[in-house]
């Protein structure tokens, strides 16, 4: 397990099904888990322990409204943590502001709203720049991307 | 002590003294502590475990930005967590759905932007409830208050 | 009756409903009254006053838009009042700031947007200060959650 | 006393002077009024009640934060009511929110954040459907008004 | 035609409708005019003079978007105009904010977003300045509300 | 007179002298006016059909708060009519929606918050179009802040 | 090939498929383009040069989320770029933002939300200020939507 | 070089000199480079293939406004690019969106408005997946933060 996917509550797992697709494209390895910062405070504190022994090399954390996991998590291990807000209201400014707002020295990096898909990008960069292998996967994926692209630019509207 | 007051940095002392001020005007005892809740995860964790000890039966938590002390506080104990956001970017709004917007079952009880006072007040009323003493002087006050503002309504603008 | 739920208008009804099954979850004893703060104002303080008589110790009020009730209620007695805001425009902000946005000394514990669940749990807090039965139950609850969710921590995505 | 000029606190009274010095303009009579909706919910009742007894034909009421006063006021009287939503937060989006979003059947004739010069001119409207005076001297002040700037349209930048 | 009802395009007449029967259930009598301020400006601009010369006494206009037409209107005739802030996008921000905020000295009384029913409310209570029949029709309704109302506050949840 | 800046207010002077230098450092000949849309719409009408008579090529127009001057004159001229919100209150965005969000037919080419600098560049690109003099002169000042930068690309922290 | 259209996804297309409605009404010769900002930027890169070379006179640019496509091909060309902003999140606000708040020298003109078809019109009056059929048809469009227009000034409601 | 910094304009320099301040606390090697995505576009493409072949780890990109800038990076490179919005307007929510909100594969790794710190901190942070040295550095700098503040926890008021 080289990437491990926290999420609150099991209402967020559409969301995040979309980060595990990424990081399977990338051959990643990776292990979800289903931890509400509210509900199993001590519970997350033994994991991110533990994400620590086991070589956890980058944590995904995705959460709606006042969305405190992925700070939280942040605050416990020094792993990079990317942050998904979750669109649960208002249109998910709640949980954009709860996680890319972090006091100082206690970054989450932070993703789109709902857009746990970079968040396995990103994850792959980050690995990337450890193992050459994912960023030659990433490399290999934007340059197929853009060839693709590349054939269909004239478009009928 | 029968309400702790929480805030995450020095920073925040000014807008958490009003709390105080408040607490000290109904008598109420109370204590004052700096945690931040991403810099000192365990020591908020056995704070509060004390605080349910201690019979604390009110815990005012004044936050900014990404404010999770005050949900982070709500989820580790049963004791009524009164949330104070505090306006450190965005006019407060990220600190304000960083508190209001919890998920079900772990409520904090959300005041004004900078509104540290109220959370005092609020704070007396739910003291109230158990204690007439307090109850009874915060209806002193409002009456006092009343009685005063009753003589001065025509004004000249 | 300990606490008596509040809402303006027969179309808050699905969002309060939570609320009653979060106190009946707790054995709190109920009732519920649609008093719009606009049409029956004299109704509401007379209502508000017969609370105090009755020993009401904690009043729960929804509304949407302009929401004026919680704070209307909040100002004309001393019981706790907890605001929830109902989405009935702008994804519910103009509730959310006419509740929590209260002037010094007449605070409203205000909840997440819908979020009227909370409002009882929030109840069941503040009543847990004096009747510790109430701690009891929000506590055995909160381990039973825990244990639930402790048991389907890992995930597939 | 055509006009009554409501407002919560004194800190709102820099602002209401605009809408006095408005009503001044038209020579349109006037009494200001401090009266919180929330620290004397019972005065303001009885005054609204000794408005339409005495013939007052508008009320301005100006408040901030979470600004209840002008639609209670709304609520208790079918003299039209003017509402000045006044920047104490969040650039007076709150105050405006809470005076505008009124629920059904009790509106309140909202102007522009602040802009409580805007009040008078809408009162002096509203009293010139009745008062041909009003409407006259509201029509002259914007010929005057047309003349003086029509002298100035070319501009040096 | 006591008031005159306009609004920018055939889209809106399913919100501004509201507005027609609110002012039918006081006996009002109104025409509804579909004249869009930037498709028809000069048009608009004879309407308005001929309201004035056939004695219009209230101006409702509702807009979505950049909504000009209430400021339009009120900038042409010192006829009071009460503008509906029309929901075409954003959740109907912009143009509640287009009507409200508008510069000094040419009010708009602004309702709520979509709320065009009490535009008509507001209409009746400024033609109830001058008019006895409509302040005592609005009261009568009122009345009969609050009697109506007041049987079933009681309410199962 | 290629040319014509408009704006309500002499208080808007500030803002939209940066349009005027902006013009100037292209040598496009202007003319500034101030016209409140509000205040003198038939004044305004007739300043836009002497542009057009004129030969004027271009419009800015400049507004804050309810910005209704940009669209008003787009809805009476073919000319393109580019828009500044000017920020008079909540940061701008009540002129910035007021300008941009026309209705269906009638553009307004807007520009940033304040940004009257770029009004200017604007009109030179779109008279660019026709004089390829105003085009080779915005290339050339391209040219030259490029050869600027590019002298001072790496920097001390 | 008068006018260039640019998206940079498929999903784009339905939205700006009214740019080319538009267009075709005026008989303007347009190309349209999928080029991603971000996957194609070298291809953005050269189809910008080869649209200068070509005689491209107006460029129209649709971009949703973090909308960078129309500044970026406004900072390659001096040809005008018009924006839509594309709501593919927060109402798109986030596109409004991300195109229309350009640093000053580089200016994007920016258009309402989704509102593509007023890109094309801002862009053949543009082009009517080169070309006279263009403004001719502009003005005779106008001039027949008017007359349409005012056969059904009034309405039922 | 192991982290190159970038910005858009010379004015943004105050803020992002925090980013370099937290980097030499870590003694991790860094370059600044002013390089505007609109007005250096060529420079800039040429930067990120050089900071590619150079070995360059991270990229830190600072932009305000429409900030365009750290997306056009991370859309040229895959190294991991963090962002921070500075507040230019609206309280620094344009840039927020205009980083935060990317498309689908290209991410930019976010952090707080003006929080050029916690880039550092990032950086940090994912050169530590590959470097134990800046893992211990930063664990130890933790640890040292705890000490200090565990101190200071109880305050006066």
């Amino acid at each position: 397990m080289k990437v491990a996917i926290l999420f609150g509550s099991t209402s967020d797992k559409e969301v995040m099904a979309k980060a595990a697709r990424g990081l399977e494209q990338f051959d990643i390895p990776y292990k979800a888990f289903a931890i509400s910062a509210h509900r199993l405070p001590d519970v997350l504190l033994e994991k991110l322990k533990s994400f620590e022994k086991k070589g956890v090399e980058v944590i995904i954390a995705g959460a709606g409204l006042a969305a405190h996991l992925p700070g939280v998590g942040a605050s416990k291990t020094t792993i990079p943590v990317i942050g998904v807000p979750i669109n649960g209201a208002i249109d998910g400014l709640d949980a954009l502001y709860s996680i890319v707002q972090m006091p100082k020295d206690i970054p989450v990096a932070t993703v789109g709203i709902n857009n746990a898909r970079n968040a396995a990008f990103l994850a792959a960069q980050i690995l990337g720049v450890k193992y050459p292998e994912y960023k030659n996967k990433l490399q290999a994926y934007r340059d197929e991307m853009t060839k693709k692209l590349s054939t269909q630019i004239e478009q009928e509207l």
